[in-house]
């Protein structure tokens, strides 16, 4: 099974000043894609917290990826965080260095060149493809924080991260969550492998819960939700999906 | 100075079943409050990566906050983790068993019961104001995963919170973050206490970077406007606010 965590990195996100879409849209990508998402950390623009937020991510997870932090002004210390979180020394790379002289031509300065100084080692994914390629490090991948230049990079990672997707089952329940919790312990300690939740909902009159059924294995899935119908009333189930 | 982490519990969220409502919420009042947020994490509901979190939190900033995990079912098992993060027994409070009966009467059972099990020395707050208390365990609040409830309890923390709120200016420029990126490091490195951050935009016309100074002392904020006007070629300023 293949697992990831989300490291947004920027003080506006933190301030509320800019609303959060990367770990949306990145959530949603990994779910589609069968990456079984274990964490999202939001965190400020702060070495020391990349570095170790990153080192403890890309020990635990099959993949990382980090948002914000790297353009080329005095608050985009995303690179520097992430080659402390693996001990690596900082290098100019010559490819994004010709890259970012074509692009900005007499306006380049060396605020702009920092942009290419990496950690040691970093792969450059989509060189020629995209129109800035996106940097690997180890297991880390690290976006940019504009959500439209996610976006398009994300678009090369598609085939890269493909899993076995997830099969999802939902139970719609009339009864609140007093009266079915002894049932969904028992059925969750009988199908240890598949994932049931509760959800209770106040806005609606058609129904008091939803009950969601998850995993990779589809039949194991269908047998959990058979056992839960099976032990819940008749009369309490509204719908199912 | 206030700082405060939020630490939001449920694979409902990770798996991308449910849409995140609650960071969003926390996130804009602390701001309008005058609290610093420092950090946003998203775990799963394991006991041992809540009491981990909460722990680090709880040493780390003034307030915490937690969401979800706290219903009578399987996966809720906040109260458990946070009791792990302090090393306190859980016992059960009589008060929440009280109105537990009162509110579930004959449909009460042992796993709506469960939710009166708390970390020992857990603090009711607006016990006979809220139609269901807030606990706070330490200085970690446990709010509910429900949105509509999350923004019930916290009409009555927002007393307890109030601080000298943040002051924010903005200047929108019609040139790259790569013209002004030494102007905006000189001038933070001369107001370290200010909060210098900058935003490009690529899908408007008006403007290509926005630039943001905040800070807690007005005068040092407008100081600090003063110095990047007095420093940014004039016919870059599109507007300021």
């Amino acid at each position: 099974v293949s697992t990831a965590g989300i490291i947004i990195i920027g003080n506006e996100v933190l301030s509320g000043k800019v609303e959060e879409e990367n770990a949306r849209f990145l959530t949603k990508e990994l779910r589609t894609l069968g990456v079984k998402l274990m964490r999202v950390t939001i965190i400020r623009d702060e070495i020391e917290e990349i570095a170790s937020e990153v080192k403890h991510h890309a020990a635990a997870f099959t993949h990382v990826f980090t948002t914000g932090g790297v353009g080329g002004t005095h608050d985009d210390v995303t690179f520097v965080g992430v080659a402390r979180a693996f001990d690596l020394p900082i290098i100019r790379n010559s490819d994004l260095e010709r890259l970012l002289i074509e692009h900005y031509k007499d306006r380049i300065n060396r605020h702009v060149l920092s942009m290419a100084d990496l950690p040691e080692g970093s792969d450059l994914i989509g060189l020629g493809v995209l129109p800035y390629p996106l940097v690997r490090v180890r297991n880390v991948f690290v976006l940019p924080g504009v959500p439209s230049f996610v976006r398009a990079k994300f678009d090369v990672l598609r085939a890269m991260l493909k899993t076995t997707p997830f099969v999802l089952r939902q139970i719609f329940v009339r009864v609140g969550e007093d009266a079915i919790a002894r049932v969904m312990t028992d059925v969750q300690n009988e199908f240890p492998d598949i994932e049931i939740g509760s959800y209770p909902r106040f806005d609606t009159d058609e129904y008091r819960v939803k009950i969601t059924i998850e995993g990779r294995d589809g039949g194991r899935v269908q047998a959990a939700v058979a056992r839960l119908v099976e032990r819940l009333e008749q009369s309490w189930v509204v719908r199912m999906a």
